[in-house]
């Protein structure tokens, strides 16, 4: 971790001692933490480690005219752990990259760490390291997350087999609508939506279904569901078919309207967990305040199909995430 | 590690199946690579973890005018390396995120990963995920690299005490002259300078010194003698007094003439190590291959001076690393 910009990592390490470890933490995970040329951490005894990393970069991830500061350095975080979250793992601590151009104002950085760091606590995860440099343009965030999760039980998108249940937690779209409403510069409707502008990983779902071993395969959508579907089917070996009016679908706007179906298969950024059960086995309707809602099931054919409310059915392919286009 | 661009991981995987784990590797250290949201890793029974990052970046760390896209992978990756030989630790895996311009050469892309993934086999290090995007300009590379050392005896920078003996390996002030002659155009002098250009980093020497439990404190010269010295001093609460003409300075040039004074106090990127013992150890000419020099004593009172050949002192003020200004 060279070249640290000296003020900028004094003000990281006095806002890192303040936030963590919170009432979750095992005793002292982080034995050494930002200001070294590691940092030195304690993975628990009987338990594999769980490493995630994701970009955050302004123009692509987040434009600063759309998102505040706050809100950039929150999903910052969540990406990293909602990763965490799809495997049920227990988040340890996470590791920052940050490049900043040089005219970037100080508040903008003081408040992005501000929500990260609110989100790191809230999680019991310590920021114990990472690196600084100055950017040739725009903000690039790299985040890195470390969790544990006990010996052989981390849940793979490998694991689906034809006949499981595909559930998906929470509700899907909301994000997409949120940034749509953005872009449209009608962020009065944005303003009241927390859930969508700051997702909350799913930690608490993911450690609850792993300890339950009930799930077969788990993936956060991220990409959004077809997308993420589409993982869990290739890593799998299988396809799914998925029931159109099954999916729960956000509702947005003043109006309080389901968003369009559409929304629905292919919005990302919800980072609700999607994952598969092995037929038979009864799912609660509600786990770790999440509601699950069984979307469909998993095929030995190949490929994945959506069956709309008439009975007929069509091919859905990956359209992934919309970025900025 | 969302939306990955599937040509791209499809190939890291071939090229990182290929390449790991060498004759050091544990018994299986990764568990689950390249394609789920988190890579699982197991840590060796009784050892810390070690976990680095480490930004390259285009107009920042290298440029694509200067450095072939193999050295920019190698350095990338040595960055990581020499930052886990530095606390006496032994790699496991490395993680790369990289976000590419659209109109990137895909042989850049190829040599880039031939020239990290050649280093990460030398020591038995698996490319085990990362994330990918495009890039709003430039090229953004952020390395994690993640290591293990038996518990508590990770060499941190906060060891140094009054009178110990300060020690470096190798040679310094190479590394920058190789880049002022690149930056001259000069390039016919630098091509057969393979260390300056893709820096061997000293793992097996920072392991060596561990299990030799000769070291108090430890940091790499990655930003530059006066610098890395200054984290050293600052970190353990001491000063340090330097003798000019014990530095090894490297030689440069169609001359083999020893580099300036100058180059050598804060030249960076040499990835050697920076070390202090404990007075009264005797310390090998030689570990690991590696030349040892005893350069200077740690003292009580705080700052940093250098004494010249004539017995005179001078404040030695950290002066960093030179980027591309």
């Amino acid at each position: 971790m060279p070249l640290p910009e000296k003020s900028l990592i004094a003000e990281l390490r006095r806002l890192a001692a303040s936030a963590g470890p919170g009432p979750r933490a095992r005793t002292r995970p982080v034995v050494n933490g930002i200001g070294d040329d590691c940092a030195v951490l304690r993975v628990p005894r009987g338990h594999e480690l769980l490493v995630t990393t994701d970009f955050s970069l302004e123009g692509v991830h987040f434009r600063r005219d759309w998102h505040s500061a706050e809100s950039v350095g929150h999903r910052c975080l969540t990406r990293g752990l909602s990763d965490i979250a799809a495997m049920g793992g227990e988040p340890i601590a996470a590791f920052l990259s940050l490049a900043l151009p040089r005219d970037l104002p100080q508040a903008w950085v003081r408040q992005f760490t501000r929500g990260l760091l609110r989100l790191a606590g809230q999680h019991g995860v310590i920021l114990a390291g990472g690196d600084t440099a100055e950017s040739p343009t725009g903000i690039l965030a790299d985040i890195v997350v470390v969790g544990s999760v006990p010996k052989g039980q981390a849940i793979l998108r490998s694991g689906a087999r034809p006949d499981d249940g595909i559930f998906v937690s929470g509700e899907l779209g909301g994000a997409l609508a949120a940034l749509r409403q953005m872009r449209g510069r009608n962020k009065a409707g944005v303003a009241g939506r927390r859930r969508h502008i700051c997702p909350p990983p799913r930690v608490a779902l993911g450690r609850a279904l792993r300890e339950k071993k009930l799930v077969s395969a788990m993936i956060d959508t991220s990409d959004g569901l077809s997308s993420d579907l589409g993982h869990i089917c290739e890593e799998s070996g299988v396809g799914a078919e998925i029931e159109a009016d099954r999916i729960p679908r956000a509702r947005a706007g003043r109006s309080r309207r389901a968003v369009d179906l559409e929304l629905g298969l292919h919005g990302g950024e919800d980072y609700e967990l999607l994952f598969t059960v092995p037929e038979g086995r009864r799912v609660p309707a509600r786990i770790a305040e999440a509601k699950l809602t069984r979307i469909g099931r998993i095929t030995r054919a190949r490929g994945m199909v959506v069956r709309d409310a008439g009975g007929g059915t069509r091919p859905l392919q990956p359209r992934g995430w919309e970025h900025f286009r």
